[in-house]
């Protein structure tokens, strides 16, 4: 019966869930909405899950949590948080990690005046400022206002870096057996969780080794609707023995995936590797086009192909 | 009569205070010259004080110093270093940290020939070098000779950052009840202490609000003599449900305060964002003009503020 | 008797050693094929050490090796890994950490299909790439073709940085009473293996001393044939009283050592410094020509005299 019930959840419910995820306003240093949403959820369906999990919240763990299900070996890594604006003095913009938007974008926001639709500007030298009718208050973040666009192949939103990844995560919970869910912050903008996150689950399980479930790029090596992506490395370098044990994972069990070498980017698998714990990781994610930007695009067949992927290397790492 | 005497050290003696602090060579990598004064003077005021600390220090904490007030819910941090250069080759300086003077300006130390007075320069590609009637030793430090001015409204001098800090978190100690307060090393030039610090303050006693106890700027958008400045954001952003908390209680207080919302600049904060332990940080500091020169210049309404809302904020949060 | 067969090792046998660690293909990530020579050569040369130590290893310390002898107090950091390339798609190469090397430098390394032997060269924007025969496999990494020569007075070969901090390790291995020897990993692109190994010998063992045996560069202050150098400082700043207690272990010893002063650079010490264990440590390690090109050169008086340092430094600090 639970079988029937996730089944039916991977058809047309799931995309209402990704919808819903990419809606809520949570750039680094406010996933609170976030995390407040995902509790809800994951109190409600956890009752349909193969295992039910062990939630970890609360002020030990700042805006994060961490779900425990089974005997754990591996964790998943998702970031909650997305890029955006503060507003700074008079209608001066600065970024919140690195978005990448033309001027006139739609940016959306609260202060305690209301809420805020502005538009997106540049002055000469490049410097973003917000268009509206009154000031909106210091410290007040803005985020792209969201246009959901599916079709049969793809979907287009802003934060699909990583409400997609988020979404990932919580497919997996519904068969998961033995492993740990971990949904961080600040991911976009300079990190700060994954070190104390890793403590906990180090300290507590054992846990080393780790999944990053995140969006990368459709580049000049990484194709779409060629399957997720394996990367190799970005600006860090992940330990090679573990790298090969999840090459053969995906290679044994006939998942499609591409192999990514890139120099530069990172995630929160940068913050695991240089943490006083020991972990293994590796950063496996479906690429998008137009990255950090209010069109942002995935293909399905590597949503499905993450999704799956997932499932292996969490019973078999 | 503790009252007494607390009360009259904020008037005159303070200054004495200040003016003492900033005239103590240590840069960062050489804050046991600092530390060794702070010790004497806290074992001789604090019998003056409300509550009597317990004293942390010794090779566990290299040249830090950790006090401990009753049963803490939060820290103060204020670092003790302040910026200099290093003697390298020949007549050669190295910055520590980000030093900002002009040619000719007074620099002062101590190598085995004993001590130094000599004077900035620059060559034609702007690296820094200095002028003086011997070769000085390799390795030694270099700092700016003070020059302390202090006007009804204002008080001059290098080093305000931070040991103007330092002043601020030791006012807050005579009637402190409850709280950590951490004079901590080398915020100047990459840090390096505060991860140990929060780490052994976090596991004695599950502390995990801090305060940052320094100087920032004053800019476009945050003024002289308009209060004490809580920033909102610089290089990294605290989490919002904590920033929130603090500016409800210096509103509720009535403390003249500022708003600083920067994308750039970080201080013993960004190390307790990024440690392995869930701590909640917000800078809070007076601003200053001319920042890491030898004419810092921070204004007395300020201070005064500073400190009002280190005590409600030590009592409330 | 141990003491005669160790004398011996001093001679011949130790150059066929260090260039037989040269000679193994492990950078950064790839540390296990250089840790599994280690340990059989720990394993097979320990019965001729004064003391026999404690060898820790395994999937907690992912391919790192820490050895412990006695009591320790003072930990030597030598890094295992070397620059290198990463090949990306098409022909292209990454750098892992930062190779200096000309066009037609030969690389080699292996993938599925066999052993590598294959040309650098450079695009017209200067970006890395390589010429071979056949597509090498992406992720595959790539190091220079070793050319050892030795002279009467010098040593000229690859990743001298830091096969040779292995080497001196291993040397004051034989005769070490109380101390921990640390392999460490991914020193040359990020580090990562520094926090984890900091934590185990900190919690373990209460060491909090350091001595980071890597190798630096001859400059303008630091010449060939003049002794180890030991750093007072690189981008990173050590604590001034450690210095000055290892400067004065080197001069009552009249070891002939260099110091060095530099702005740039770091090593396994900078992450000593940010780790949340209060460690103190100091770079000391002698010069080289030509830094990360296939042909860094060290100086014979200057590899004695690095060792009979660590012997004191081990011995007295």
């Amino acid at each position: 019966m639970n079988q029937i019930d996730s089944e039916r959840d991977v058809q047309e419910p799931s995309t209402h869930l990704l919808k819903t995820l990419v809606g809520i306003h949570a750039p680094s240093g406010e996933e609170a909405r976030l995390a407040g949403y995902l509790l809800q959820h994951i109190q409600k369906e956890q009752r349909k899950w193969k295992v039910k999990p062990e939630i970890f919240t609360g002020p030990e763990f700042q805006d994060c949590i961490i779900l425990k299900f089974g005997e754990p070996r591996t964790a998943i890594f998702a970031h909650m948080d997305t890029t955006g604006f503060t507003v700074r003095y008079g209608n001066q913009l600065l970024a919140i990690g690195s978005p990448d938007a033309e001027p006139g974008t739609c940016l959306v926001g609260y202060d305690s005046l209301g809420p805020i639709e502005c538009y997106l500007d540049y002055d000469q030298e490049h410097h973003a400022l917000y268009r509206f009718e009154r000031a909106i208050e210091r410290g007040t973040s803005l985020t792209y206002k969201v246009d959901f666009h599916e079709t049969k192949r793809a979907i287009e939103s802003p934060y699909l870096d990583n409400r997609l990844g988020v979404y990932v995560a919580l497919k997996v919970a519904e068969t998961l057996e033995n492993g740990v869910i971990v949904f961080s912050c600040w991911e976009e903008h300079g990190g700060g969780s994954v070190p104390y996150l890793a403590r906990f689950i180090y300290e507590q399980w054992k846990v080393r080794q780790a999944l990053i479930a995140d969006i990368t790029w459709i580049t000049d090596g990484v194709y779409p609707e060629k399957g997720v992506a394996i990367s190799m490395r970005d600006r860090n370098i992940p330990r090679r023995t573990y790298l090969d044990r999840i090459i053969a994972i995906a290679e044994k069990n006939r998942v499609p995936f591409q192999l990514e070498v890139e120099g530069m980017g990172s995630s929160d698998g940068r913050e695991l590797q240089v943490s006083p714990y020991p972990f293994d990781w590796c950063f496996v994610g479906a690429p998008e086009e137009r990255p950090h930007s209010p069109r942002e695009k995935v293909y399905k067949k590597d949503i499905a192909s993450m999704i799956k992927l997932y499932g292996f290397l969490m019973r078999e790492l």
